[in-house]
């Protein structure tokens, strides 16, 4: 049996909080132990945390991002923003740009987003390193005394082919991103193939029933989650070079 | 809060089994309440259910999959399977055929799957209609005297640029597969602009995390869903003619 507990009553994130502190109080007040399970936190609350906010006006939009912005009908500045974050442009069209990140995340504006953001005239961009503010985060919450737990950072994708955002994990610690079956055998004994599950990526969906953008719930805990191994989300990423869609 | 239940006990399943019955007889024997939630339920139990399995001597292999098999080291009758599912190839290297099935999904060999097939020689197919089946699935859950529920028939696909599978939604009934929230305003008071969530599939991915391959638990009862309106999961289908990759 797993439980998702929505954990509520965190404030308005700014740079410089602490994130561990928030939500050891948010969890203690819902009577939630934080042990045995997975905190699954939205990207942009860690974004905010970390200062990854960038004020519109400070920004110079580029020839390049003049034109796309034009040819978009998008504003010049956040396209700026975007074409920052972007290593590349993986496809363009029907108004959206689908970059690959520093990271090597794919995605809509290369994660740069404007909802939520706690000023009007700001974008929220993605942490430098999401691992890294895994581990941080996991490691201050073993400090505080909590059990052992997982620590994955989420965000909402679009996907090729189907519509509707799903949550993915842009960062993990304290957990096996990928559960790979690949060698063992199936009900009948027949050896699984190509049979390695993206954990790290069902939590994130899982997590994301209770955070929706409009909801206010920046976290959520997932209770009786088997705390296994170690690793980072980078495993997840699909080199380009075997990927069929870059 | 939501709760994840396996459904346990559940035996293997033959062609013209009730699910419906042996859904209740494992959620009874468990004292699980079928009320408020979501029963997900993995394709390979529908479709075996429904009879969707071939035995591979029967089939003769085309000069095409013949042609596939050769280059792709593969079980030519298995290819000539996966290209009667197939409307097109999307892509195909590294060994892979990624296929748009009938029903518009775009997978990996068109759904067509060997793993926990019941006889070693034989493959699984997707289910002709998986909407249909699950509203079957539904009025049969309702009739039999459950509260309020939705149905959701999950299945475990790849994607491009990540690495693992994680589960999505093939048919639902009872509630709406996407959750538009375009038009509603953020935290902030900013118009949110593409937030619609894939909530079937966020379900599907969340009931993965308890049925892995292995663990013989075929469908999970998600406890604490809001179940509102209905639809299909072709709702979750992009139009061709505004995908990026196809």
């Amino acid at each position: 049996m797993i439980t998702l507990h929505p954990l509520q009553g965190i404030p308005p994130v700014e740079p410089g909080d602490d994130l561990a502190a928030l939500v050891l109080e948010s969890a203690r007040r819902s009577g939630i132990e934080l042990c045995n399970g997975a905190l699954v936190i939205c990207q942009k609350v860690v974004s905010k945390s970390e200062g990854r906010v960038v004020k519109l006006d400070t920004i110079e939009p580029s020839a390049e991002a003049r034109q796309i912005a034009r040819e978009d009908d998008k504003d010049p500045r956040v396209v700026e923003v975007v074409l920052g974050e972007a290593t590349r442009i993986v496809r363009r069209g029907h108004g959206v740009m689908i970059c690959e990140t520093r990271h090597g995340f794919v995605c809509a504006n290369a994660g740069v987003d404007l909802s939520n953001a706690t000023h009007p005239d700001s974008a929220v961009l993605l942490p430098i390193d999401p691992d890294a503010s895994a581990r941080g985060l996991h490691n201050a919450l073993l400090a505080a005394g909590t059990g052992p737990l997982a620590v994955v950072i989420s965000d909402t994708f679009g996907r090729p082919w189907r519509e509707g955002l799903v949550d993915v994990a842009l960062g993990s610690a304290g957990i096996r991103p990928i559960e790979d079956l690949r060698g063992g055998v199936d009900l009948v004994g027949r050896e699984l193939e190509v049979t390695a599950t993206a954990t790290c990526d069902q939590l994130a969906a899982a997590a994301g029933l209770l955070m929706p953008k409009d909801s206010g719930v920046p976290a959520v805990w997932v209770d009786g989650v088997a705390v296994q191994g170690d690793g980072s989300v980078r495993e997840t990423l699909r080199d380009s070079s075997t990927d069929l869609f870059r």
